[in-house]
Order: structure tokens, then C-alpha cells, then sequence
């Protein structure tokens, strides 16, 4: 029967791994129909994403990778399967958009379970794509009340990531540590310029020449979790801030769906505070 | 009673079009919010776009410029008010999806009259938006038959501008003529480079290590209009031809948009096969 | 006589200024080769730069200038002359080689008085271009002392503008103060980010996908005067500090060359902490 | 003894071929500091290119690459070893200063053996340099005439590249057949996009909103050879072509030196009319 799966194996540095790993592909008979390996060798770390086919059984696979590998390895061999999103908004509908015309258009790569919003501005817009919309207002509740609502609603739905299309909400470290590598979030500046409020507004102050967004996996510290994807466009003296947030606007979303689809294709390692994208 | 216009003026240049032009802003008390200004020297070629705000006439400002300026000026006092256009697309949803999302959020500066396409596979995309679609199916009809059903449907409408949102039929002579400096067209290659069909195809095959996109109004010579905006993207050896699609759309629709916005600001003259774009 | 100046106006701004300014040129019968005005509306600002040609004379066009515009204006009518930039650089080469290879071939529009430098290592690389280099050592020496002997050498010089060419040293607010408007810096990562330094460790460390580099103004604060130009280039998992470093070094040389163009061309104003380029 | 090598493989594509590449590494107990692979899966080719660290000896490394891979592979152990170029220009000077500067600075990664010229232009910037300059005059010679004499030139010396530096002539089909794979030029333009004399004008005429430079290997077509690297930079309405001109040349350098880079750390592969740039 003919199979496929991307294998990804990060584990301790050591002599003959891309041998040993190579080795279990070959003794299947294997094609590997793309292979990509980096070590970090500040952190003696080893990372490989392998794409192979064949006639071969995933599990069994899976034990055999686990006995050549080093103790610490942390493998995943991932058959082919639509991952599912859940989305976090606020009102702002251009990420958002962006992501349900290609869900639409059949290039998400993914389902979206629903779109949870702590306003319900994009009701409308959600609802026309037959995407359940669930508004959970701040209003009257502490930070900690909302989030539990939020979490509650999350955890109704299985998913793979979760993901913040310009949610402007800051997450609690409890909130966060309960979907670890889980959260994607697009931050509307050229990180780690321009932490915190209003980006925009900042870089029009500053005088810059460029902006940017960054799409980065949610870690506890606000803005700092490991970079996924950047990217910027020149601005010059004639734009106000709200002109930068303007032409920003597509930075953002373009950025936040190519994140999106890196990790879909689970072409995005976690290392410390960095990724490795394949 | 305030009041706010663009105004546009080419003419051939001549010493003293500035101090005349701003004599009769300042004659009639007007602020000039933004003004600039651009000399064709190749071709003699004078261009100017003022916004002023103050109390005035808009047609009394028109009589006033058309006294002072030459003969051959082309001028244009344009009061705030909301464009419209009607979009062309064939099957891809990517470029008109953006105008739909902008279009949704209030952001598009412009109503949509209606999508006309020659295969129905948008209808579902575009009435989620309650706009009017209208499938007009080119089988069995000869490009002038199938051109006549669709300039009937368009001339149904008032409109400032034909978008064609990855329409992908060639337009007869006939067609562009009937919309002079009317139609923008999003093409999927960084112009001149790979005129044509299959664009992505082509540079797969030249083996390039960038990609973009070009915004243009359409003239009778195919692909050969003057350029709006173009973009790029970096890409390499790994990307196949559909890889570079699927990369390219992005450009495409971020292009398209961009274009449209400055159409749609009266920020584009076309001076001959280019544009002034301020 | 047929001559040729900038005219470069910055004053709050009031209506009819742009009809005040164009008669005087009017009344000469100058050509307005070229003509860019901005308005900073938050501060109330207006900035116009001309070019024009004709037959007049520099300081009574200035005079004429000084009568139509209000109190606070500052107005200079710059005519065709050959600047002078002083070059201090620490031991890096391509900054400073980029300006060189450029003098050379006479592209640069700025003879260079000297090269100062706080090492040894470019003496052999400068001297090639004939050009005097003076070796400063701060060895031994207070921070004060150092720029003392600095400040006497530059002061040896007429000059339009300080060049600092990677200097790697941190200068006092006597030396910044000294030659306001006059200093200009490269500053090796894009600004406001990585502050400080080695930005490119920082960068590392952050895990950025993108690096740049920033030509600004040089005022008091560290790394915080007017952003002339900024430019980037995509890095990524590959790259250890030393990679971005090496990366770095074409946008570094590139981005100063393009500043140091522009202000050698009066196309800068400075606007607070901000400039507006033409 | 402590050795080094790059392990360049390019052939027909089969199962198991990074497992035996692999092997042959593993059973020499050779580091794998780096790794990179790719299929062409539309030619059926593989590529793979590893830096190897260990106690081994390169002819017994070759030897033993060569029995595991099939009989067409094209196998290069290359040990660590400065390369050589011959440089050819004719009067411009920003390509060439950029590699004389790098070379000065001991960052180019290649010995310069000679600078041979069809002007004098160049002369006396290349011996600043102590860089051995020789005049080839074209004048009064057909094109093979001029071409022998330079090729006599060429062949006196020892090297792995002839780098064109804005070498101005056309080269006949002998002399790039004379040199395959070896000949690496600077084109003005974002290739495939005007082709043939001055692009420039040829971009201004078009009306282009972006410009570009490409580097690639030169083979009979003109401008048509394999690509190594690509860049471009906005240009808009107020450039001339002299302008686009000026502002290209940052690019040119650029592009040239980072694909000369490229090919100097043999990450660079031929694939038909296309690159694999590891």
C-alpha cells in the first residue's frame, strides 16, 4: 500500500545520524522525495525534515526511527491529514480575510473550526463563509474571567493551532502555557522594534523608513517568542501613522499566511527561541 | 461652505504654470493640503495634483484653471465622492477575494457594481458578498460574440473603472478602445518579462531567482500597457512552476490592490506607455 | 548669465506660500527644472525644494526669498558647487571603500578631505586613493582627550558634512553638539531595533529573518537622530552572527552611500527627529 | 590529520543515494558540518553537496564516493584552497572596485590574478591595487582578432572564474565554449526582461517600476545562460534613464559579488539552464 509521511526528528547532535536515520528510509525502500537537515552547532542541536513515500506502515516507522535515535529525540513521522485551526480576532478583518478567502478557495491547507472574537464586528463577514462566530466579550469581566471563557470555548474544538488574526488582547502566561507551540500570532511591526502599543504610531514617531510584521509563535513574554516569519515595505515623510497602518495592513496578512502555511506543512521547528524553517 | 477636490492638470510645460496654477488657489483662498509636481523634460510634459480644501465652486475653480492654463491642458476638478467599478475574473479567486475582504471592511474606496465571469465557479464567493454576479460563458461563441454579451452587461452599469481580476481572455482592440485609460489589469509576470501564456511556467523553465507581478491599464497591445505597480518575490531552486504560482498569487493580489487604490485616489495620469504615479 | 540653484524653504506653513514662492520665481522668469514641497501637518510645517535655472543672482534671489516668507523661515539658495566630506572609520573597509571606489570614479559629487581613523588598519587601503589619512589612537586616552585631538583635525578642514564610516566609537554630546545637522552615521541593524552593541549578535539571538541597516543624522542620544535611509535583506536559520555580519556589510556600505547621495544632493530636510527627503 | 572538504554529487536520481553518501561518511567517522540535498524531479536528477570534517585523505574519499554512485555522477572533493579569477572589464568601475575592495580587505575569497580590459580606463584604479592591469585595444581588430589576443591572455594564467565586470563586448560561441561552466557575468537588467543593449533605456521606455541585475554563468545565448542571483530596487516616474542608470549600478555590485561568492564557496550547481544554489 502505497504510503507517505513528512518525518521530523530534532535530537542532540552526534556522528552518523543522517546515516542511521537514511539508513531505516533505505532498509523500507523509501523515496525520499525531500530532505532538509540543519544543525545548530551553538547548541549542539540536530534538526531533519525528511518527505518520503513507499509501502510502509506509520507506526512501524515510528519505532524504528525511536531505536536508532539518540535518547532526547523528539521524532513525529505526520501521514497526510488537513490540520484544523481555530482563529482569535478582535475587529480589524484583514488577516482574517485573507485566511477565509483561501479556506475558501480551497489553499488553506486546513479547516477552520470557528472564529472566536472579543467584539462582534466580523460576525458578518465570518457568517458568510459559514464558519461559526463566537463572540466572547471583555466587557465587565477581568482579564483572567475572559480567558477562561476563551480556553472553554477552545478546548470544545480539536485542533493543531491556534492561531491570532490581529487579536488585540495580551494572552496570560496561563492562558499561553496551555497550548505550547500551539499559538500564532501576527504582531504589526518589524520585531523587536516597536514592542508593545501601537507600532504604527511608534514608527511614524521614530522617523522610520520601513515597516514591517512579524508572524512568531505566542511564548509568555509579549512579543518575544521564536520569529516564524518577517517581512517590510518602504514609507516615506508623506505617510501619517494611519497611512503606515494602511500599507501595513497587507504586510500583516501576507506574512501571517505564509507563517500559517509553513507550519501547516510542519516545515516549522521550534530551537529555544528561534525556528528552523525548512 | 467647505469644500474639498482634487485637482489634476497636464499640459504641455511652460514657465510659470506653478505661480499661475497657485494663483488661482490663493485668488480664491484655498488651502493646498498636498501638491506635486512633475516635468516630462523628454517630452515637454507638464503634470500636477493638488488637494485643496476652502470654499469654492468646483466648477467656477474648473472655469478659473481652464482660463490660465494652455490650450492642450487636460484638467480635472474632482470633488470627493465614491468611485465605482465592475471586475472581470475567470476561476481564481485570489485577486478578487482581496477586493471583497477590502471591499467588506469599508476599505476599498469604491462600490462594485457587479462580477461578470466566463465560468460560474465564483458565483458561490461572490454573492456570500451580495454582489451581483453574472456568468457569461464564452462556449460556442466567437471572441467577438462573447465580447458583445459582456460589454452589454458592462455598459448596463455606471462606472469609473473595469477591473480585470485575473480575467484570463485576450481583449479584441475593439474591446479597449470601447474603455480608454478605463481597464486595469493584474498580470502575472514582472513585465516585460514573459509576455504571455503560462508566465510562471516560463520563468520555471529560465530558471529565475525572482518573481513579481504588474498592475497595468490595457491597451490594444497585449501585456503592454502602461505599468501601475509591480512587485517581487524571492524564489530558488526548489520552487517548481506551481510553486511559483502559488508564491506569485500573493504578489498578484497585493499589486492589483495597490494599483486599484491609487486609481481610485486619482494618483495615476497616463503620459503615453507610462504612467505619472503620485 | 545662465545659472542653476537649489532652493531649499522650510517655515511654518500659511496659506499661499507655494503662489509666494513660484511668483518670485515667475518675476525672474526662472525654469523650475524640478519642484517637491511636503506639509508635516501635525507640526505645521511646510519644507519646498526647487531647482531652477535662468539668468539671476544667487543672493538676490535669496533677498527676494527672505521678504515673501514668513519670520522663522529658513531659506538657502545652494548654487553648483563641488561638497567636502571629512571620513572617520575605525577598521572596517567596505563602508569606507564603497565611498572611495565611488570618489574615484568621480561619482561620489564630494572631493574627501581626509580620512580619520582611531587605528592603523586603512592607512594602506587610503593612502591607494591618495588621500590624506590621519591615524588618532585613543589609546591611553580619555574619551575626551580622544575627540579633543579628533575635533582639532576635523577642524583643520572645511567641510560640509562628518562621514562616519563604521567608526566604532561612541561620541560625546560635545563632539555631536559641535557639528549639528552635520554628522552622519551607519548604524549596522535597522533601527529602532538592536540598539546598542553588536547588533548582529542581538539579531542572532533574537532569531530574526530579516537584518538592515540604517544611515541617520548623528544627534545626543545613542542611535536615535533623524533616519535618513534604512534598507534590508532576508537572513535566516543558516545564519550565525558572524553570516549576518558578513551579509550585513552590503546593505551597510549600500545604504550609506545612498544617504550620503541625498544630502549631498540637498534633497534632505530635517524635521525634528525625522527628515523629509526629495 | 585533521582534514576538510566540500563533497559536491550531481546525478542520475535513485533510491537510497544519501543513505550510501552517507555511509561512506559514516564509515570514514567524517563530521557532516553541513548538508544540503535536492531532486529535480523533472529530470530525474539529484544534488547534494556536504562539508565533511575527519581524518581521512581526499583521493581515498573520491575513490570511495565513486564506487557507490552510479556510473554518470559528477563527484568533486574539494579541499580547502584559495580559487583564482581572471577579471575582464572595459570603463566602468563600481563592479570592479567592489572586488578589489573586497580583495583588499582579504574578504573575497579569491586571488585576483589579472584585470584584462579592452580601455585603459581602468588602469590606474586596478594598480592602486597592485593588480596586474593589461590593455587589450579592440581597435582596428574583428572580434576574433581582439578575442584571441585575450584569450592568449587569459590561458597565461592559472584560475578557476573569468568574471565579467560589465565587460562591454560580445563573446563569440568559441570563446565561451573555450571556458564552460567558468564565465560569470554581471547583466544590467532583471533577466529575461530586456535583453541586448542598454536596458536601461530600454526599462526607461517601458515605463518599469522596479530594475534589477542578474548574475549568470555565460553561455553561447547571450544573456541567456544559467542564473545565479537576482536583485532589484523601485524606480519611479522622476528617473531617467541615466538615473535608473546610476541607481542600478548598487545593484549590479551587489548581485555580481554575492553570486561570485555563491560560486567561489562551490554552493553552486549547474542544472541544464538553471542553478541549485545550496
Amino acid at each position: 500500500m502505497e504510503n507517505r509521511a513528512r518525518v521530523l526528528i530534532d535530537c542532540d547532535d552526534a556522528k552518523g545520524l543522517v546515516y542511521k536515520i537514511s539508513k531505516v528510509f533505505y532498509d523500507r525502500d523509501l523515496n525520499i522525495d525531500s530532505n532538509r537537515e540543519f544543525v545548530d552547532k551553538e547548541n549542539g542541536r540536530f534538526f531533519m525534515r525528511s518527505v518520503v513515500t513507499g509501502s510502509f506502515d506509520i507506526e512501524e516507522l515510528d519505532r524504528a526511527l525511536r531505536e536508532i535515535a539518540p535518547q532526547d529525540a523528539h521524532i513525529r513521522v505526520i501521514p497526510p491529514r488537513e490540520k484544523k485551526i481555530v482563529i482569535l480576532a478582535t475587529k480589524e478583518s484583514h488577516a482574517l480575510g485573507d485566511i477565509l478567502i483561501r479556506h475558501a478557495a480551497g489553499e488553506l491547507g486546513a479547516s477552520i473550526e470557528c472564529v472566536i472574537a472579543n467584539h462582534d464586528t466580523l460576525r458578518d463577514l465570518v457568517e458568510r463563509f459559514d464558519i461559526p462566530f463566537i463572540h466572547i466579550s471583555a466587557e465587565g469581566l477581568s482579564r483572567e474571567a475572559h480567558e477562561a471563557k476563551v480556553m472553554a470555548e477552545i478546548d470544545r474544538h480539536s485542533f493543531d493551532y491556534i492561531v491570532l488574526a490581529k487579536y488585540m488582547r495580551i494572552l496570560t502566561p496561563a492562558f499561553v502555557a496551555a497550548y505550547p507551540e500551539k499559538i500564532i500570532n501576527i504582531h504589526h511591526s518589524f520585531l523587536p522594534a516597536f514592542i508593545g502599543a501601537n507600532p504604527y504610531k511608534q514608527a511614524y514617531e521614530r522617523g522610520v523608513k520601513i515597516i514591517g510584521a512579524t508572524a512568531h509563535f505566542v511564548t509568555d513574554d509579549l512579543d518575544e517568542g521564536p520569529i516564524i516569519a518577517q517581512d517590510v515595505i518602504p514609507v516615506n515623510h508623506r505617510f501619517e501613522w494611519r497611512d503606515m497602518q494602511r500599507a501595513g495592513r497587507d504586510v500583516e496578512k501576507t506574512v501571517l499566511s505564509r507563517a500559517l502555511d509553513l507550519v501547516l506543512h510542519d516545515r516549522v521547528f521550534v530551537n529555544g527561541n528561534k525556528t528552523i524553517v525548512f
